[in-house]
């Protein structure tokens, strides 16, 4: 059974490529609040869940230990653009633990920035670990191996010690069990593991409330949550979904993409957590899924929903800046149009 | 109904994400020869009808009044990458008319080449509309307009003649009326026309044999596909899945890409023409179909055959570049493993 067509995209007033995708909106017991397409089905959350893989940096005293505020965290649960201000932060979080970007075992590559590449090759520099958007998280693994003193080097290994603290983190927190059997290798070459879309949702909803987690795991969650909502920035960069989501409700909202059409979400007044997958894995696709479904949540807020419902929708733009389509969310996230006045 | 699942993205053992799509495999005279999915689907071909779209140039005499060879006509049928090469000849067929990058009315963006981006910044340049994927074309456009006599400015409308000419040679080869109904704005500001995904596959066997088509356009269709194959490079640009194949099998295959995930593809010995739409209008899985349909094509031809399938199944890396999984071709398009020896 196909997951149902949830965003077009219009070429004028035509259809030109559709997405499917499944949505699960669940409280911390486990309730499903709303429900699109196939939530049961195993879904690898890659980078849409970095706000649990650093609860051991908390959990551990790491980050008190290393004077980590705000930034620091929201870092640590970044997928970041590679902008200067993300490097020089990771930079300064593994000098603080007596390590350089030379520690990082995450690869490489270009600044998803467009506008920080072109900045870099001005400067005739090339990009190093520091540069990759997951650096802020490789950072905070490295800064608890160092501060719990384990030896650090392969820590991306499935079986290295800090692994096993994520893995166990995280089954905690989802409630899925997580034996290596759902495992593969994430794009910063740490273990990434599938599990219903409903889990992460349920998650999520215990992150944000500390419902059914412990006092120290919760109290570490909500510090994380609250430290990405209050530093967008550095959870993101510069024109990027998580970050413009967040600044529409500060303090409200918590939002993380992952790779391959992931969004993981938390609403702390809701008590509610969200998971949706895009099953082609197109970015374009889930920022207008969690768009809109944020939209819905939101409905008794008109000024927010109606923020929040543009950005579900933005313009397809031709290479001259000019709107010649749109991104339209559909079927059960199709955006009620105000009515004419 | 929806399309069936063509391509699966495998992170290890494990789906994670899928691409649906069609694809439509036809004789000049119209008959299916392979039909996956909806292969009546209006579709908008995008990029991928550029060759059509160069028949002007050619029919109207300016080619050979400007001295166009094999690199010129495959440039005026180009999605390129803003490579230096790319830049330096858009440059040369506008001069040639007596005009320069000023008249090209595509819009400005930076190389879709991350090489030739990283170049531009480091000499300290900015992109021009020169850099535009499409300046070939339009530079096409531009030097039959000076050819012609006509005024070139505005010649991106849909009223304007050159426009005109485009819609009556896209009109003979895929037999579709374009009316202006199914029409809207390409990404570099000219009309696209939404036509029959099986009218597509019809257009490009009449391009790749002449057949259906009057002498002066048969002989122009010819020598466009012919010069795309003869210097696959200027049509697309290094690494790009348009010019591996082409080069799989040099004057064998045609093969041209469109955004939103088509292609168009021509087997002048075979007498087919090809084309398929990827539903959500990813490149990577339209990359894939298009080697896969291929492969089974050329499945007398061992050798090739085995080399489009492995274009068709590239490995998904991390960003250490370790494998950590797969595209997929499946369903009607899956790829045959060769029998254990």
């Amino acid at each position: 059974m196909a997951d149902p067509i949830l965003v077009e995209i219009m070429r004028d007033d035509h259809v030109e490529s559709v997405h499917r995708g499944a949505v699960a909106v669940c409280d911390a017991a486990g309730g499903l609040v709303m429900e699109v397409g196939d939530v049961a089905q195993h879904v690898f959350p890659r980078s849409a869940v970095k706000a649990m893989q650093a609860l051991p940096l908390v959990e551990s005293g790491a980050a008190d230990a290393l004077g980590f505020g705000d930034r620091e965290l929201a870092l640590a649960c970044a997928s970041h653009r590679g902008e200067a201000r993300h490097v020089d932060l990771a930079s300064t979080m593994l000098s603080r633990a007596g390590l350089d970007g030379e520690a990082l075992e995450c690869g490489t590559h270009w600044p998803l920035s467009h506008d920080a590449t072109v900045e870099l090759a001005r400067a005739g520099r090339e990009p190093s670990a520091l540069h990759n958007n997951c650096s802020g998280k490789h950072s905070g693994f490295l800064c608890t191996c160092r501060h719990m003193r384990l030896e650090h080097r392969g820590y991306v290994g499935f079986d290295h010690p800090m692994q096993g603290m994520i893995r166990e983190a995280m089954q905690d927190v989802t409630g899925v069990v997580h034996d290596g059997r759902n495992s593969a290798t994430d794009g910063c070459s740490i273990p990434t593991h599938a599990i219903p879309l409903k889990s992460l949702a349920v998650g999520f909803a215990r992150m944000a409330t500390g419902q059914w987690l412990g006092a120290t795991r919760a109290e570490a969650a909500l510090r994380l949550l609250s430290a990405c909502m209050a530093e967008p920035f550095f959870v993101s960069g510069t024109g990027i979904a998580d970050m413009a989501l967040m600044q529409a409700a500060p303090g409200r909202i918590f939002v993380k993409s992952g790779a391959e059409g992931v969004f993981c979400a938390a609403l702390p007044e809701h008590g509610l957590g969200i998971a949706l997958k895009c099953d082609d894995g197109t970015g374009r696709a889930g920022e207008a899924m969690i768009a809109a479904v944020l939209a819905k949540l939101f409905r008794q807020d008109d000024a927010l929903s109606a923020l929040l419902a543009g950005l579900a929708s933005p313009d397809v733009k031709s290479r001259r800046g000019v709107a010649v389509g749109r991104v339209r969310p559909t079927g059960a996230l199709a955006i009620q149009e105000p009515p004419a006045t």
